[in-house]
């Protein structure tokens, strides 16, 4: 037997053979991303049901020297979970890995394999009274594992934080095809090294997470929102200080929005609500959670939003005066991607900065988009509570798409180096994968990226853990 | 000039003769441990005053392959901060980087040299009218570049998270005097592996950290606290859910006292409260803080306190009606180390388990204990809502305490047995040093420590930082 069917055998004899996809339409749903950008090649997809089978096959990859790309729900948006175009890598699904293994209401844990779909989760935490606190847009169909090794955001950061900081307790297969049982379920455990957050983020370059202990929260007894109206995004930032010190943790959404982003909205969703009759340059979509009831929450909302008010930071404000009507609110803001969809292409940045520089940043980058690119349209907002902007840039009206994504790699340049001058990061939320690769080496330090590579050599010697990615 | 002449003499040209420190009386402070248990000896004691000196005298070390132990306030509890008893070594004091850089009060974030105390950070914070929420018994002494190596816990943890969790980027010197300017203020960044989170909680054996951006919080507009009396710890667990649940992130303290800790205290200390006429079995101090007032933590505390009672879950409680009543009842909480250091010697664990194991690990421990060594007094108390305990075993009565500490490695492995089988850690905030690098050989699994080694050797392949500490 050649090499290449020696190895495939040997996945077979540990996987059974329907679990080892090798024909063109079985494995396309595997090799394509998200958005469609890219579609990679592969010398198999491989799906194993246990931790187990991870083992085994990982084992298989390391001797017969075959790269290996995990992939949890294939949402990714940086082309970290696909191969690319050599085909010699195999695709490590982990979908079938999707069982909620324990959940502890004492201990505010859930125990979860790597497979399982977050939503999945929430509604495990939800039925135990209890509240698993990530959320994204993809929630229906990324897993938890995908979400620990990208280290995802989403929209209840400001209060919970990311998905790093949800997790208690890893368990990991190694590149040498050994499981690290680190399923802690502690909130203080100081016994060596932080392997756990090394594999958290890391996209799968230094081993495959196959489950983790996860941190659940109370639910909260009611999310009531608001819509302020502001001048501008320096208001924006007086807002968030102020708010953050009449409700503290009861804070738990502060979303800024543009104009230009509400029209939007309005223009191909008319049927969602528009909450104030006359325009405004800025907005900010408030949450507040309390622990106590809906009126707490809509009364502690009121008196915050009253000051800020009375302090002259906003100049309008809608506060929901139910459950209900905040879903509304939030639609607002959930809309803008899908209208920016609607509306055309778009150049979408991922970036975060200190949150005391974001006016300056958002007024500074716009001016050197305005003279580099006349007409360019930003289409800006995000979760300003976090520093974490989607600072998006639409082509002047009448431009043709073609033309204006031929200037995406200048754009990406003017947005970054305004980005890194101003101290920020130019992935908050999305990840390295193959796609930001380059900038990555461009913006980190040279001490950085070579401690990256000790870490990475040290842990994955042969190199065969989703090649191409990050480094 | 020998190896140790030229050594010498380069350390004293990059930071001055007056800061490399060799007589055995200028040495002496910096030579034994926090709790006099151990003396160590040094080549000498370097203090640089700048992140250059510290990157120069590390280069030094590196070039003389001079093993060298980094050191804050050296009130470390497990021998972490001071150097073995061969001589080889320097001490690198961080004591003299003791600026705090910049404050930014809209980020909410600190940037501060590794040697500033942490009670100072805690002034500064609070004179910009925010908090910095890191608060240990030592505060007054040690050095956030300590509480860092160490992942610091303490009081707070409940609410805001161990040390890790405050801090957002690091400057570190790497092993061969490169210097790693990580100095972000983000709280989005997925920018390739979280070096971060590796050189937190290494204790000074993959470099040194010589700076940090830390978060800041709104201050609470007021803490009070309450006590409660129960039955048992399993009925302590029960109050926990229900206070999480009615009180969200309001609730920030949450201590277990046994009658045997209130008594200990009441002994010693006969100046303090004594909040109920009649014992109960266990106590919890209860902590609460509102963004909003005064009146309304106290209204959330009765409420919930209220419902504890009707629930039968707790048997009294006091609420405290004003902030010095409720630093009353935390003096309790306080006294109670100090009033076993009064009593005599005890052995002490610092240990954390999932929170709804903690009632049957008492049991059960308790019980083991009374049969191995008959007549031994538990003084247990600590964090229950972190999971943390301090564990600590106490003579028999009329025992001569050198006839019990005969038994100290004894007692340690039933209790830490106990601990690893309920799936616990045998240090939850104090870290490793060399005290427990025995234990942390004998209860980690062999491929964990191996991880740690390649981690280890990749970073430090000279082997020169912090030697004998960890692994």
């Amino acid at each position: 037997m050649s090499d290449t069917a020696s190895f495939l055998a040997a996945c077979r004899a540990a996987l059974g053979e329907p679990h080892v996809l090798t024909s063109a339409a079985d494995m396309a749903p595997f090799l394509t991303d998200w958005r469609d950008r890219f579609t990679g090649k592969a010398l198999a997809v491989l799906r194993p049901a246990s931790v187990g089978q991870v083992a085994a096959v990982v084992r298989a990859c390391a001797q017969w020297q075959v790269p290996l790309v995990p992939q949890g729900g294939n949402t990714g948006l940086v082309l970290g979970s696909i191969p690319d175009a050599a085909g010699t890598a195999v695709v490590l699904s982990l979908a079938r890995l999707n069982a909620i293994r324990r959940l502890d209401p004492v201990n505010r844990t859930v125990t979860v394999d790597a497979g399982c779909i977050l939503q999945h989760i929430q509604e495990a935490a939800a039925a135990a009274g209890c509240l698993f606190p990530l959320s994204l847009a993809a929630e229906g169909s990324c897993t938890i594992g995908g979400n620990l090794s990208t280290n995802a955001g989403g929209t209840a950061v400001l209060r919970y934080g990311n998905t790093r900081e949800l997790c208690l307790g890893l368990e990991v297969v190694t590149p040498q095809g050994e499981i690290w049982s680190g399923l802690r379920g502690l909130r203080k455990d100081n016994t060596g090294y932080d392997l756990r957050d090394l594999y958290i983020g890391a996209e799968g370059t230094l081993g495959i997470i196959t489950g983790a202990v996860l941190k659940l929260y109370p639910q909260p007894k009611a999310c009531i929102t608001a819509l302020a109206a502001l001048p501008s995004p320096a208001h924006a930032l007086q807002l968030l200080t102020l708010m953050q010190d009449h409700c503290g943790a009861s804070l738990t959404g502060f979303e800024l929005m543009s104009q230009f982003c509400l029209e939007l909205v309005a223009k191909h969703y008319p049927q969602l609500p528009r909450p104030f009759a006359t325009p405004y340059a800025q907005y900010v979509l408030l949450e507040l959670s309390s622990s106590q009831s809906e009126a707490h929450a809509i009364e502690l909302l009121e008196s915050s939003i009253g000051a800020a008010l009375e302090g002259d930071i906003i100049e309008d404000a809608v506060v929901a005066s139910s459950v209900a009507q905040s879903d509304g609110l939030w639609q607002l803001r959930e809309h803008i991607p899908l209208a920016q969809a609607a509306a055309g292409k778009n150049i979408k940045h991922d970036i975060s900065l200190p949150i005391s520089c974001i006016a300056d940043f958002i007024a500074v980058t716009d001016q050197q988009l305005a003279e580099a690119f006349p007409g360019s349209q930003m289409v800006c907002f995000g979760h300003l509570g976090d520093g974490n902007l989607h600072y998006n840039v639409a082509p002047p009206d009448g431009m043709r798409d073609r033309d204006f994504l031929g200037n995406q790699e200048a754009i990406n340049r003017v947005v970054h180096d305004s980005v890194d001058a101003f101290g920020g990061s130019i992935s908050a939320e999305h990840g390295i994968g193959a796609l930001k690769k380059a900038d990555l080496a461009h913006y980190k330090s040279a001490l950085e990226l070579q401690l990256m590579r000790a870490v990475k050599q040290a842990l994955d010697p042969l190199g065969i853990m989703n090649p191409g990615k990050i480094l």
